[in-house]
């Protein structure tokens, strides 16, 4: 596991070591969730391919799908001009990326009026 | 400008009053940038249709494009599951969202060996 590549060290880290990480369903560019990754998240879901985040509430490494099945398989990953936003082009394996059991996270629209 | 709607109480902002959003191009889904917004980068975008952020580097409100031309326009409005990401779908005007002068921010990509 490589947690010093020359990318990795252009990343800007918050004050807690985590950086956002969007997940996009790589086939249609649906933007299924938005969570956190820290060195060792991002270092695993290369090494796996298979996404990795930080459970900021459960303070932990989260492989995400481990229990549900629902796994991301990465496809792409991108950085961003300032180096603190990560873009995951991804597979969702069952086509459900939210904890509620929806395809996407972003349920709630709001109501512009 | 009304700051105090039922939706915008259910976000849930970090300790400097802020929340990330994703803006997404309406037309394709692709993913132009990230940046943070406060309640009133909020009030405002829904007040004109056109997306402002919060600018952390300057500490202040910042209306996308005011300066460039590229100014966003809010064409749907999300927030997630757990009330602490936003997605915006917006069009693009120029369809120039980076401040680099390319289409979106996420121009770096990983090279995943």
């Amino acid at each position: 596991m490589n947690l010093t590549s020359d990318w990795i060290d252009r990343l800007k880290f918050d004050a807690n070591g985590l950086i956002p990480a969007i997940a996009q369903d790589y086939r249609d560019g649906a933007v299924l969730m938005m969570a956190w990754m820290n060195r060792e998240a991002i270092a695993r879901t290369i090494e796996t391919r298979e996404v990795h985040y930080w459970s900021r509430s459960r303070q932990e490494l989260w492989h995400k799908g481990a229990t549900s099945g629902h796994i991301q398989k990465l496809q792409e990953m991108y950085f961003d001009c300032d180096a603190d936003v990560l873009l995951l082009k991804i597979e969702q394996v069952g086509d459900i990326a939210c904890h509620t059991g929806v395809r996407s996270c972003f349920f709630n629209q709001v109501q512009l009026g």
